[in-house]
């Protein structure tokens, strides 16, 4: 029985890609016309893909000698014997960041096709604008959760071993890591960099194509925002579905209702996505915030009424469709508070504006205080549905309690098609912003990209609330999925719980809490020493390019001399950053052993939650009070408050799209590692 | 037996406060004759004493409610017939909140005479400026832990009641949270407003008598660095000492070895900082860091001497004696390394300072990262020394391991004396720079305050990480004092530990790690608000005032009228961010029970300890960033680099002397909180 919810799932998984296909092949049939549109566009394609393929290369690199070392020593030391173990998992890693690496392809590839059409079609209104760059990020959306359904239930079919798919969710987390962190110091360096000497020295427009760095921040929309951004959620829905399935397979074994049950509600979200997607559209009057947001909705309803049915029809336990339930609306509520913060029709941003006529110091001090309270809604309602979650499965057996967290993070990840879609069409307007500004497109379609722009940013602040408040619930379940893999190693019950009284999980407690702000601040100092590197460059061509600043005819900046600069600067700062997560999990384990991972993977978490909600929503914050004062408040454009306030959206670059996401997916990397090494640790340790 | 280190601990005590009378009378004997100088000072004594009466008024209604509160519910209500414990614990908690706030009337008295003195004493050199500075922080230093000493030894000789200290803790914490969070906000509200348009605006000097700010930042810097850093380092010693006896109590009763070491122990640390304050001085040629860094190592050589010797004498055991000196030089650790992240001479505050030359956004992203970073160590180091600590008293017998951790806070607290005299002298050396420029003493006088000036903020570096630190290890043997009374309230073990798989105990967790972040952000909004009223105020006094601009004679601001807002401000702007933690906890206690609040505690000190490092650090490593810059590096005084740089500085000053050092207290306040209310969430609790 439970083949036919992992083949089910195989089915609609290719629906999807088949789906994202369609999606495809619509927006490349959109007419483009402008030859000076179709060549930037074609130069950010190339940046794009020059950075992702030597991207990939370094971490071809990485990713091997990884795969080598899980090959030697995972499950079990290769010399005990059981190669073809070790062989299941090594390939199940491969898979997992071949898989992941696509999804960020695909994503790139659609985008830098997207931001053309988007940009030629809103000569022609906002409609047709809207919904090339929606559904150019729909492609990213059906091709991400596609592949990542498919590779879960392939895994799962043909190797039924729980530690294969620990093994593939850590190939797509590991390189989730380092093309996060990567994109994220690539796009930020390019840019504060082009902001800097643009906006702030020469008084030029954002997006003038003078400026040599401005393609290079284009390509870094697409690289971090949509490659990164994908493999982010790629690896989040990864690991929620495994962690899940873990405890499933520990409760009842592999043909058990609850392997069926994750299947099927994962199944279920993606159609849902599907449908969301397929009849999103803006009304004629329409704003596309709305569209956007009413999209999401429905997905939710859908996802809710079709998981209901199918709970009737298969006789799963209720109380599990419970847990999911209140997994995606509270998501849907983190969402909702998130906006609150980053709302630029709200208290905080227009606090943030106000006290920016003040300085910059004042824009900084309120900014960081509105972030700080901006994470007390997330973590109470994460609190509040894991606590629900639990409590509503605890009666179905000893265990149980924990699978219903797992199960909370499937259902408030089961929309994630919906919202990759929603945060994928982000960079691809603004990036046609950027065209249409470039090519000379007119006022009216610079309005529309704008007011498209300004709605992906709204849109942002709530998808990045959901995905911080799932990756919350899928780390809880993690933990629940670590704790699973160390008894089953041991064959016995050793660990029951992590007692925080217990000074070994205490230390590993405290430990734990400092990692993210450590990587945090690892990637910021890389997006500043890289960003001074481009700075210079910027300078030294307005210097030696004669009439580059005058703007003559024939005077062109060396766009590819920046890329350059970003890509090289990127890959090598993100190293130090990713390395210091996965050596402090190792160490910690041989010191302290099980417990103090768990006590580790705890302190990660919390604190890891609580930093990220504060630099995602901070940087939302200043980013929308910037563009609250831009659009003629509190002095308007040129304005001391708006210098101000450009000054707090460049301290909230990093923290919003380079470091913020990345605490993401750090602490799903050193869950996933701290659970594949756990029988290692049992071994060996210290205390 | 007992009663011999109770009574001694008396006599040292009484001995402290006889040499801090010594001390003050030392100062005051000190020669001053400049009558400007004088009535400047006399404002700044004003000023400090009419905020004092008012937060005490305000202080005494609030600690009036809660006393009576406690006289009703505590330790149970009123109504059970055992009206004797209620009253114990009644004037427990009202003597605890009276030697808190003594402490701090006694630093201002010293502190704004010491001001004049050392300003004064800089005409003739540097060594008597420096012995009339260190001389009057140390009346603080030996007040203030003669005080605490005296407070604890007294409750306990006369009620032998372990709730009655934690009652008398209490009041102290209570106490400490609004006088620091009050004079914090003062001190910056006028520190901020001062610089915003003295320094921003209109260019003239710090200090300069024309701005009608300048009494209230000389006023903040008594009422927020010394009575509010008194009140929270009153507060952590009581604290270390209450959880330490709390813990000796329940393992071998009022008369055990334990209760003796205790005892021993932190009266041999008050003798150490007797002998460490009666032998500071500066060599001819020495510098002022070099001698306030010697006394303290002194201090704790000699600490660790003679707890050496009492430990042979008496036969205590030696692992207990290995956990104090275990903490004590982690402290000492905790303290190097934090200088490193805010030295001058140091990597950290010379790329901040070196970024400043590319904007302000730089000198933020750069400092929030090295703040970041900086959380590493001493994390590292707070777990190690409870790991440690616990693992050395673990074979002794069953809870003795949280016993050693309590002794390594005693341990780590027992220099406190010193700790405070060297960092009340920060405060009373900055007033006397104002002073001298003020007074016009001359270029020498100036450069002699100056360098005291600099070693003051040097040196505060370290006794801030010290005292984060020392905080951290209290509050963790808080988390087992609160244990212990729930199993002594129960009358059985009702709890072993707090498994955070348990999904009340996380839920608790995660609320508790939002609560600094909140409680921060309240305090920094208070700051901002009421800087905007002061900077409305100076400037409607600038335009008002005839030829006060200009500097003519005649033209006298009205300092008053600062001070007044100030002092408004801060007691409204308090109220919020207090009332805050002490509901939420109350609230978690109600739907969680006990084990939600073992949870929520665990959260506070993770997140609470990672904020408060992050904020101290990143503040004083702005201030000496700016201080750099203007010592002629990256363009020097007046230069772009300069003005980012003050950007930096102005936003660290709520970070180092407002949230940063109010999160102890209010983790203190929460802790205690609980383990008296551990009763009543035993019996009402929803979960």
């Amino acid at each position: 029985m439970e083949k036919f919810f992992v083949l089910s799932t195989i089915v609609i998984s290719i629906i999807a890609f088949a789906f994202a296909f369609w999606l495809y092949s619509w927006v490349s049939k959109q007419p483009s016309s402008n030859k000076k549109v179709a060549s930037i566009g074609e130069l950010i394609r190339k940046g794009a893909n020059t950075f992702l393929k030597k991207e990939y290369i370094v971490l071809a690199k990485f990713t091997g000698i990884v795969a080598i070392l899980i090959f030697i020593f995972l499950p079990e030391p290769i010399w005990k014997g059981k190669i073809l173990d070790n062989l299941t998992i090594f390939i199940a890693y491969l898979f997992g960041t071949g898989l992941s690496a696509l999804a960020g392809k695909i994503g790139i590839q659609v985008a830098t096709i997207a931001n053309i059409k988007t940009a030629e079609a809103a000569q022609k209104g906002i409609q047709p604008s809207f919904l090339s760059g929606f559904r150019g990020g729909a492609v990213m959306g059906m091709a991400v959760v596609g592949a990542s359904l498919l590779g879960v239930a392939l895994v799962f079919l043909l190797t039924k071993n729980t530690t294969a798919l620990l093994g593939f969710s850590f190939g797509a987390s590991s390189l989730a890591l380092f093309a996060k962190a990567g994109g994220g110091i690539f796009t930020k360096t390019a840019d504060i960099s082009a902001d800097l000497v643009g906006k702030v020295e020469l008084g030029i427009p954002e997006d003038d194509p003078r400026n040599p760095a401005v393609i290079a921040d284009n390509v870094g929309d697409n690289v971090g925002d949509v490659a990164g951004m994908g493999a982010d959620l790629f690896d989040s829905n990864v690991a929620s579905l495994a962690a899940a399935l873990v405890m499933a397979v520990a409760l009842g074994g592999v043909d058990s209702k609850n392997v069926m049950i994750v299947f099927c509600f994962a199944a279920i979200g993606l159609l849902a996505s599907i449908i969301g997607v397929g009849t999103a559209k803006m009304g004629k009057k329409g704003n596309p915030t709305h569209a956007l947001n009413m999209s999401t909705y429905i997905t939710t309803a859908i996802f809710i009424v079709l998981t209901f049915l199918a709970t009737l029809i298969f006789k799963f336990e209720w109380r599990i469709w419970g847990a999911s339930v209140v997994g995606l609306l509270v998501g849907v509520v983190i969402g909702i508070t998130t906006d609150y913060f980053t709302n630029d029709e709200r208290k905080p941003v227009r606090n943030v504006a106000k006290a920016s006529e003040s300085g910059p110091a004042f824009t900084i001090i309120n900014g960081v205080s509105y972030g700080f309270l901006s994470v007390l809604p997330a973590m109470i309602g994460i609190a509040i549905s894991a606590l629900a979650a639990y409590k509503l499965c605890e009666p179905l057996g000893p265990n149980y309690g924990m699978f219903g967290i797992s199960m909370a993070a499937v259902g408030m990840l089961s929309i994630v098609g919906m919202i990759i879609s929603n945060d994928a069409y982000g960079p691809i307007v603004d990036n046609a912003r950027g065209l249409v500004e470039m090519g000379n497109l007119g006022e009216t379609a610079l309005e529309i990209t704008d007011s498209l722009d300004s709605a992906g940013n709204t849109v942002k602040a709530v998808t990045k609330g959901f995905s911080i408040g799932a990756a919350g619930l899928t780390v809880i379940a993690l933990l629940g999925a670590f704790m699973s893999e160390v008894n089953t190693k041991a064959g016995e019950e050793i660990i029951k719980g992590f007692d925080v009284m217990d000074p070994v999980v205490f230390f590993g407690l405290l430990v734990g809490a400092a990692v993210p702000a450590v990587f945090s601040a690892l990637l910021m100092l890389g997006v500043n020493r890289n960003a001074e590197r481009m700075v210079k460059e910027i300078h030294r061509q307005f210097q030696e390019i004669p009439g580059l600043i005058e703007g003559k005819d024939g005077a062109q900046p060396e766009y590819d001399k920046c890329i350059a600069i970003a890509t090289t600067g990127a890959l090598k700062e993100l190293i130090p950053a990713g390395l210091f997560a996965i050596v402090i999990t190792i160490l910690v384990g041989f010191i302290g052993g099980v417990k103090a991972v768990g006590g580790f993977l705890v302190g990660n978490i919390v604190s890891g939650l609580l930093l990220a909600l504060f630099m995602s929503n901070s940087g939302g914050l200043w980013d929308n009070g910037k563009k609250y004062v831009e659009s003629g408040n509190c002095g308007g454009k040129g304005s001391p408050a708006h210098k101000a306030a450009v000054v707090g959206d460049t301290v909230g670059d990093p923290f919003k799209d380079t470091a913020g996401p990345s605490i993401n997916t750090q602490i799903t990397v050193v869950s996933l590692l701290a659970s594949l090494l756990s029988t290692i640790f049992l071994a060996l340790s210290i205390f």
